[in-house]
């Protein structure tokens, strides 16, 4: 145990320096800081570093320090999904459900129709999916796949350019949260079913909707007692913070207990949390830690896991270029789609579309599940990674074109740098 | 893998629940929260909970969490240390460093006198120290262990109390930093002289001279730059962040590997960083997760090594109630003699001896590093976590009667509880 702690840091110091210098220079070509942590990631694993320098690569990542990444991770993105469930507006859903509805639909059907298509051709090539992967799970997980969008990253994108009370701002955020919120519902199904045995997938699909139920309702109730206290006392005070930790460390260890994940705990919880001081200061005081310190470590923990010279074969172009298109299609196209036949004007439809094309860090946190579950094989896992950074690094510029440029002209945009 | 998430969450629900209900039962009887969760720690471990349910222990703290559980101790003290070190005001030494100088140098002499004295008696009596350890490196820890303050709390304690600007704050703070600097640097020692290789012992003292001088000088300079960053912005960005927690990470690797120990460097970063908006805008970014979720994996982590029954036999108990003895005088008796001597009040004299006899979570830092580094055996572990435990319990009852009363009746002291 001696030379753990050495081994830990010595990791992390690498992982922080990668992170920064990859997002100073997306940062500089106007890519937000995550797509440059996604591309960091990628690069410190097998496809760049362990390619050239394996064995400082092994000596870097050994098996022991490879398990606290892999905890790191989970505590990461547990605590980013919780922090995403608080930035949840429920209002949302109301104020504007019906405009939100045709393109958050669209975004939701569509994709799910293209991975029904796509899943019996992909199912038979290996490597692709896992053996025992049913046609029908296939299917699913691809159409949560394309699905689901960078909402947190969204959420920020609107909140920094000052589009929160806009029409573009509100449409896009209700759209995203309505088809993230079905992109995990599906997962979740496909993991209970994937886990093969029945009653497991019991287990799983009840745990599951009693868990989300009770959170949403008497959960939510009692919460809401925590949210008076900190609303009375101006902020969220030691004893509170660690019984919300404890809290989010149950929701976790119980959603990982059923069969779903770490991450559904996290989010629902949020979900459930009451608005106000409570959240502000909590993600005041958690945030920077875990997007800082704790993320890095997932977006390594991914990138070790992606090999793609995998994808540099033939049939494996062919597959990785039908994936990105019906991506494309299935979110950005479908979604400005949506918005035109509403009534949007190209403009604003374009700059939805971009946006819920977007998949960011969401796309690399359920690959990865279906990768720890055994969904996906590695290759289809090194194709969906690329789509991420691919559709995560079209948003920025395509939104600058059709939409910053002419709001900024107007003076209706902040010049704040994109970052999530 | 699979099962390792729901391992580390549920371990950590169980960890700050035990920190908070001890820690709400100590505040009811006037104690600080640090001394709820030092007992909860020990209370986890194999003295209570793996006594009387070995199973249960077993299954909530497997071999595969502990090792997280050690990585998530090191990052939290290390952080800790860190944040210490940023509290450290060098103004203090040179405004009132003659005052001081008289309550430090007793509360520095009289421990290792005491230590050397102790040694040749304690490293007869096998447990106690490991069969390498020499004579002197036993009296240098022993003076180390008895001398250290508890300073974090201390300063905290007066900060809440409005005690800064007083005679009694000025005094036991300066005098508590530079006893617990000594304590530090002579730990080094007996650490690097107890590597045994004489090539090891020279480079982990060279090494630590050129770490500790190279930072507090070119370093401070270099750091000054990030400082006057967040001065103009007003706030610690997150590029600022990450490149500090990139140094605190590479200073945390460079001090273990060099065969000292991760805390000196977080400790010697934080005293060289600039003072300001960056030390302000850090504290409030990490010190909540630091101390609310990663301190009480420290705390169990040093529990799980406590095995108090070790003590229940005659011969340790005489040994324990003679570290006890030892500690208190060393300490307590030794701080209250030298600030009458200079002329303080008796009143402030009794209140600067009971806020230097306590050792709090610095005791157990030591302590466990003792021990990790095989220094000493578990009986003399558990008997200083005993001193630990009753030093810092004893401080605030003592303070509030001879000092916190009076001065609260007299309208000069704040009434908030004392936390740390």
């Amino acid at each position: 145990m001696q030379h753990l702690p050495a081994s830990f840091f010595l990791q992390m110091a690498a992982i922080l320096l990668a992170c920064r210098v990859v997002g100073w220079v997306g940062r500089k070509i106007g890519q937000p800081q995550v797509v440059g942590e996604m591309i960091a990631g990628v690069l410190l694993g097998p496809s760049l570093f362990g390619y050239f320098f394996p064995t400082q690569s092994a000596q870097l990542f050994t098996a022991d320090t490879r398990g606290m990444l892999f905890i790191g991770s989970q505590l990461g993105v547990g605590l980013y999904m919780f922090l995403v469930g608080m930035e949840f507006k429920t209002e949302l859903f109301r104020s504007r459900v019906r405009s939100a509805a045709s393109v958050s639909i669209a975004g939701m059907v569509v994709p799910f129709i293209l991975g029904a298509l796509l899943a019996p051709w992909l199912i038979k090539i290996p490597g692709l999916f896992s053996p025992t992967t049913k046609v029908y799970e296939a299917g699913l997980f691809m159409g949560a796949a394309i699905a689901i969008t960078a909402f947190p990253m969204l959420a920020r994108i609107i909140y920094e350019r000052g589009l929160s009370g806009t029409s573009l701002g509100t449409l896009a955020l209700a759209a995203g949260a309505i088809d993230d919120a079905a992109a995990w519902c599906v997962l979740a199904i496909v993991l209970a079913s994937f886990s093969g045995d029945s009653k497991m997938a019991i287990i799983a699909i009840a745990g599951g909707t009693l868990f989300a139920g009770l959170m949403l309702t008497v959960g939510k109730k009692l919460l809401a007692k925590l949210g008076t206290i900190a609303e009375r006392e101006g902020k969220v005070n030691p004893t509170l913070m660690a019984i919300i930790l404890m809290l989010f460390c149950l929701s976790a260890w119980f959603t990982d207990t059923i069969g779903i994940h770490t991450v559904f705990g996290g989010f629902i919880l949020g979900i459930a949390m009451p608005r106000g001081v409570i959240t502000q200061d909590l993600t005041k005081k958690l945030e920077p830690f875990t997007v800082i310190f704790l993320l890095p470590m997932f977006f390594t923990y991914s990138g070790l896991n992606t090999r793609l010279a995998v994808v540099f074969q033939p049939s494996m172009m062919l597959v990785a270029i039908a994936i990105l298109v019906a991506s494309m299609v299935g979110k950005g196209v479908a979604c400005w789609a949506a918005a035109r036949l509403t009534g949007e004007d190209n403009r604003t439809a374009l700059a939805v579309g971009a946006l819920m094309n977007s998949r960011g860090l969401m796309e690399l946190i359920i690959i990865n599940i279906g990768l720890q579950k055994g969904v996906i094989g590695s290759g289809l896992f090194a194709i969906l990674v690329i789509m991420a950074v691919v559709t995560t690094l079209m948003a920025s510029p395509i939104f600058e074109y059709v939409y910053g440029r002419h709001a900024r002209k107007a003076g209706a945009l902040g010049l704040g740098g994109i970052d999530g």
